[in-house]
């Protein structure tokens, strides 16, 4: 390894990527045009993607190793949520300058870090120079038995919503990131820091609630841009309408800290993006075995995690958060978006 | 349409990109975070990425809809080089400011020109906003028989080189397009450099081709980087030499008035890229049949090509190209790489 740029899309591809597709037969060793997936029969396939870019989704001087996990656990988090399992991915990669062999050593390193926890192989991709942000373009692909993806519209009036692990580190991991004296000011204890700014760099894909979402759930997405912006999409894709109980929604230890600082934070809870837990819509007679499903099988990952009651789908057209008196709470800004 | 800047992502993909998805269940309306695809029984699905950028592949003032039209184009191509039939695909786009209605809109319509002519639909994809160049990042879906993709890596020595329709024609479209002046200097009739700056714009993958590249092919590959260099990939994978008599090369109008003029313009023939034409190594005893067929599907296509001989792959570790009396010729660059 060293700070030496490296020339060559063949030498980035042969020397650092290749080994991301050993062991499987479709992905040619990298060395094709294209690669092929035989998708197990009775399966359809899930696909997906959702390309990371420095300044936007990670910073240029982010562990490389970092940059690496979060460009696929991001991906595969919508594979989690629909309830698919994860098999392959294709990657493009762009530069500005040719990268060093020691980041693309370190880069490597963490994707297959993350695609060993996830279970998938890279099979194929491109790599180009140009101007603009380091850009890491992942597609996905996962199963699920056939007809039987979870759908974001599928959610009805009286269904009970779920949400995984919980909300509001990532933002606050940012948060920490841009500004150091964040964690003294929030009286954050070193740890406290480190995990929430790991949630921001190293998010963690759902795939153990999904035997309990394929069983028992009525529709489900993954959160990257908020809860209240992608709850609304569930709304509006559903026709439904919801109400979120606000004390409910689960928080990590930054998250309370800052909560108690300023209510202001309460915007990193519902309405921030990059969290990547799942929300679910559940109906009533199934919210019992769902809960009791994900919790077994959160409780037993490797980063164990909870599935916890928030609110409910309603017939209204609205999406009202309330706090533990009832009384309906306004957010200063309703989720991450591009434009 | 108007040249009003269009701020949302879901105004992007509602209004211009959910009607290319529109007759594909899987795509669910682009309402979902992720698509389905059930591969037909007995295929294997061939997967690729090749993102385009501003400034690279395409020049941000290039009409959109020749955009639009490229940024598939080039994808299909790898499919038709394949022997795989075009299915669907997945896009992301990101833009350095929020595009206008009518550039959305004229996307939209050369993508919808393109996905009509090949046969597939847009089942998902993603929109953001980012400095740098316009990037259009698309991976494309199709399928062969199990097992019947056709490789780059197959080609053995004495097998016959055959390529599709013309070479060196893309580069003077580029060349027309960055210098007024070129045509005028080279004695171009003015139909004659239409036909090279939309072999640069608007690249026709040569699907026509499939059933012979599957009938009879060993190895084949699109070329996208020139001829010198692809051809060296495939000589590389497959552990052959090449010698390619550069007089059988076919040419366009463009190409033939510009080697009058001057022999350096045979680098755009042999070593210049956007050709997207397919390079296909046959076994002698399959060669004149997959001429014939090769040249009776591509006579038949909405626009016609022919598949020409050019030369044979070889035991020595070289390729050579030779002129008409056989002597060796050497290029000044071997094609494009993009570090």
């Amino acid at each position: 390894m060293s700070d030496e740029p490296l020339h060559g899309e063949e030498a980035i591809i042969q020397e650092y990527l290749a080994p991301l597709a050993a062991g499987y037969p479709g992905a040619l060793g990298l060395k094709d045009d294209c690669a092929t997936m035989t998708p197990t029969p009775g399966c359809d396939l899930v696909v997906k993607t959702d390309p990371v870019a420095s300044g936007i989704h990670f910073f240029a001087d982010d562990p490389p190793a970092d940059i690496g996990w979060k460009a696929l656990a991001v991906n595969v988090s919508d594979l989690a949520a629909k309830g698919a399992v994860p098999r392959a991915y294709l990657m493009a990669l762009s530069f500005p300058e040719p990268p060093t062999r020691s980041w693309m050593a370190a880069f490597g390193a963490g994707l297959g870090e993350a695609q060993a926890a996830f279970g998938m192989h890279l099979i194929g991709g491109d790599t180009d120079r140009r101007p603009g942000p380091i850009t890491v373009s992942i597609t996905v692909f996962g199963e699920v038995p056939t007809g039987r993806m979870v759908r974001r519209a599928a959610a009805r009036a009286g269904d009970i919503l779920f949400v995984s692990g919980s909300l509001g580190e990532a933002a606050l991991g940012l948060g920490l990131v841009r500004d150091g004296g964040l964690g003294r000011t929030l009286g954050l204890s070193e740890a406290d820091v480190q995990a929430a700014v790991r949630r921001y760099r190293r998010p963690q894909p759902r795939l153990a609630v999904r035997a309990a979402l394929l069983a028992h759930a009525r529709a489900a997405m993954d959160l990257s841009d908020g809860l209240a912006k992608d709850l609304g999409r569930m709304c509006r894709a559903s026709g439904c309408g919801a109400r979120i109980q606000i004390d409910r929604v689960p928080r990590g230890a930054a998250a309370k800290a800052a909560i108690a600082f300023s209510p202001r934070y309460w915007n990193d809870v519902l309405a921030a993006g990059d969290d990547y837990e799942v929300l679910v819509s559940v109906a009533p007679d199934q919210a019992d075995a769902f809960e009791a499903a994900a919790n077994a099988a959160g409780g037993s990952a490797s980063e164990p995690f909870p599935t916890t009651r928030i609110g409910e789908m309603t017939g209204s057209a609205e999406i009202r958060f309330v706090d533990g008196s009832g009384s309906p709470i306004s957010l200063a800004k309703s989720g991450w978006d591009h434009f």
